[in-house]
């Protein structure tokens, strides 16, 4: 593999330990736990995995360590930091017991099931130390949740003599890791498996994760872009840019680049359906911005949108529910036939509420037809093939005519579209980053070494300085509530939305009138990794005004 | 103005100078000089600013300077470094003496028309040393090329008291910039032209012009997305990204962050003219790519498009042109109007060629119908509005289908798509960039100075130390020649194009297959102020093969 520069400097860099790792662990228990939600329905799933206790390590005396060996997955979506999770990890066991081994199982859980994997070494690890991406070993979608996989899984497990499986992963893969886990445990397979909190949507945490790995850097790199576009738009005067983010169910990552660039206008899904907002308030809401500020003879603006947003709004929801259904034939579950798109769109307008019918009809025109027309293999709407960008900036482009026409507007809008999500996610990890999934995946080893299963590996107070960061476990159950998946009740981890009374989106709504109506720009710049500590080492504005 | 940390931090970096500016210099003149091309039309329409000699600064003795004012101005897009240029001119002037003032004209070239313009102080500047974007006065595209323009300039810089005006701009800019100073020379107004290179699209460079500013910085920027982009392609081996760069008229972008990040594909638009590849040939020449590497089990890839590739295909050309003959009234000279739409593509396709017909319909749909409606105020084909990138791969993954019925293909074919302008052109200035421009900002003082008018500011020896930088100035005639511009003969800037048999593209040429083939990406991550020099102090790539 040919290095950049900065690669090649990037990989001597040294990620720090929270102080207790830094030599021999001694587990500390918390008292028993209870899940989020639904307590009797978890503890009845989960009799082995669950009501046990939080553990933190603190620094304990040197015992000897019989070698083992451990497996490891990446799993889902690819976020920065996930090849220092590995390199954690392997110096974690490593530093128990040189014997140690670790495996890493391509392609993602897939590659368990396949019984396809490598073994790491010291000159393999080294070649992707601090590094972006998931292409050590590569990532899947595989979801682990039928007992043919478990009982594949186990047979190359116990073929390379591994204790402990390490699963890296978002929501769904942690609960898949959990069921895994109570499952080894019912079988008394002698397998332990442990989650690691990855996704750049930053939608996994809680009051015992602090945050996923990936979405310090990936927000940092977006809002590097946004920044840079909001210095052109200030520069040029003459455009509206419209910047669409990356997440598909939580609006965290338009959030924290709002609070880190402050544009003219940032829309917050979870906000959109609190108040149950049509497509119409956010067009008026974005063009009551355009307006204002042309009135000051400012003719340019930046404003961010989540991913997730058009699904968001509780008319569209409404209408793409319905949107599936009629498109369905109901006798056979199959989507219907139809003879030309033509009939198609017929039939959509012909058989769907008054209600859903004006909401349809007052789309573009594209866009109408692409919901009527559009299917994904399942059958269902493709939502995400919206350009909500491009959508927006033709809606609210034609909202300000209207004005126009009525006097209530006097500027010019031309408008530019931007969609950051592939930009970031494979940014080599921040010093933050770095750092923070170093530690996640040494204290992993730990976590093994102290025969736990079933646990979340957390690290925590990492606003404070990383020697100062408190390393332990948390029991999985204990995130979990039930929830409709596919029509079926499911424990699952409770995904973290944008909660609207908390510090980041208040700071954020106390602000947004004067960077709408003024010019207030940040301009963050790119990631560094030497220079002042103000510079390299600081962590998201999310999690500092949380921890506040 | 509200500062991220790393602007603050960035604001105390001292950029490095040339050893000959460090303090007081005597101009060496070189021989006179004639233009590249049309000596004698050249030097019959700048009789007073042709054939003047090459200037080059060399450590002089000090020399008491009275007070004098100059003015500066910024012209056209966006480049990274601007500020710097201006920050080094202030610097340069108050070293001559601290009674020198300096004026912005503001929004462009327009502020000097419509007296429209700010005095820089100390703190004005410091707010924005080092910084990206032209937001400190603005920018505009306002060409000056009028004598009327002209007097109401001297108006103000008589006003003013205004010696000397220094333009930033790219090829255009600063040919204006030589008939403004050719202007007053004949009127002997008294006041001094100087032009400085600006643009991020590489194309202002020649035997005296290393590199215009900013095209550092912005390729940097990039290619760090490009590389992110291709760590994520590795890492999910699932989706073909599709990436266009800006620049219209050169590909020097694409083929520098195709030599950064060593991409499976790149196209030179020049290239594709000079081979006279139609459509098909550059669609093919994808598909080929994608369809051997899916061969090797590789259904994942990374494509890099110039952004006025379609302009390039000598086929689309041609159809361009006719396009636009056949929508104009010849008695009027304006668009014709039609009843519509459809009245309109019928009209086009019964009035147009049998060949260009041919290629018109061998388009998606969507850009047949675009090509055949759409016009620009002036009543020409939009040819910016085409998604090149989405045209590309939507006929890759047709051409894809053809093979895979024939039995010559079978892989899966997803594709993503990005296109990379704004995300780069007010990027924070690199070390590079912001010593480069620093020291064509103080030369300037050093030029004007010394009584020099319609030269351009020129620092050469880049790829060197900074202090072994050579100082200088270049008559701007030397560079022209006469050129076709609006259907009459113009002078001109000579515009450079990636030159086949220079040294970057042929390093290009000899790795591509490789890169095709095989997966050699490169990550070269976000620029970096601080850290090893050969992290920090890197040119460009293209720099570096023309200078070995």
């Amino acid at each position: 593999m040919e290095k950049s520069a900065l690669q090649a400097a990037r990989s001597a860099y040294q990620p720090k330990l929270p102080k207790a790792l830094q030599g021999p662990v001694t587990a500390v228990e918390g008292a028993a736990t209870q899940s989020v939600g639904n307590q009797e329905e978890i503890k009845a799933m989960f009799p082995n995995t669950y009501g046990m206790p939080v553990i933190t390590f603190e620094q304990g005396e040197a015992k000897s360590v019989a070698p083992f060996n451990v497996g490891i997955i990446l799993s889902g979506g690819q976020a920065p930091g996930g090849h220092n999770v590995i390199s954690g990890l392997y110096d974690g066991v490593k530093s128990l017991n040189p014997e140690c081994k670790l495996y890493g199982f391509l392609m993602g859980p897939g590659g368990l099931v396949d019984h396809k994997y490598v073994e790491f070494t010291d000159a393999f690890i080294d070649e992707y130390r601090n590094t972006g991406g998931f292409d050590i070993i590569g990532s899947g979608r595989t979801k682990l949740e039928k007992e043919a996989q478990f009982e594949s899984g186990i047979e190359i497990l116990r073929k390379l003599g591994i204790k402990a499986l390490v699963i890296i992963g978002g929501d769904d893969s942690n609960t898949n890791a959990c069921v895994l886990a109570e499952y080894y445990a019912a079988k008394k397979y002698g397998v332990q498996v442990i989650g690691c909190p990855k996704t750049i949507d930053g939608d996994l945490k809680n009051d015992q994760i602090e945050t996923s790995f990936g979405f310090d850097t990936a927000c940092k790199t977006y809002s590097e872009l946004i920044g840079n576009i909001q210095r052109d738009c200030n520069s040029a005067r003459k455009y509206w840019h419209f910047i669409k983010l990356m997440g598909r169910s939580a609006s965290h990552i338009a959030l924290e680049c709002a609070l880190q660039t402050q544009p003219n206008a940032c829309l917050i899904s979870e906000e959109v359906e609190a108040k149950e907002m049509s497509l119409d308030d956010v067009v008026t809401y974005i063009a009551g911005i355009v307006a204002e500020r042309a009135a000051a003879g400012n003719n340019f603006g930046t404003v961010l949108i989540p991913e997730g947003l058009i699904e968001f709004i509780p008319a569209i929801k409404k209408l793409i529910a319905e949107l599936n259904e009629v498109l369905t034939d109901p006798t056979t579950g199959e989507s219907r036939v139809f003879a030309s798109k033509e009939e198609q769109v017929a039939f959509v307008k012909g058989n769907i509420a008054a209600d859903n019918l004006a909401v349809l009809e007052s789309l573009p025109k594209d866009v109408e037809r692409q919901l009527c027309l559009d299917r994904d293999p399942h059958g269902n709407v493709q939502v995400s093939l919206i350009e909500t960008e491009k959508l927006l900036s033709a809606m609210v482009a034609t909202k300000l005519e209207a004005w126009k026409a009525e006097g209530k507007y006097n500027g010019k809008f031309s408008a530019q579209h931007h969609f950051f999500g592939y930009e970031g996610r494979c940014a080599a990890p921040s010093n933050y980053d770095a750092d923070y999934c170093y530690s996640l995946g040494y204290n992993a080893s730990r976590l093994i070494s102290n025969g736990k299963t079933g646990y979340m590996s957390v690290i925590k107070n990492t606003t404070a300085p990383a020697a100062e960061w408190i390393a332990g476990g948390v029991p999985i159950t204990m995130m979990m509530n039930m929830e409709r998946r596919n029509g079926a009740m499911k424990p699952v981890i409770r995904k973290a939305l944008v909660e609207l009374d908390g510090a980041p989106f208040k700071y954020f709504a106390s602000k947004r009138e004067e960077w709408a109506k003024d010019t207030c720009y940040i301009y963050p710049g790119p990631i560094q990794y030497w220079g002042p500590t103000e510079v390299c080492d600081q962590c998201t504005r999310t999690l500092a005004l949380e921890q506040k």
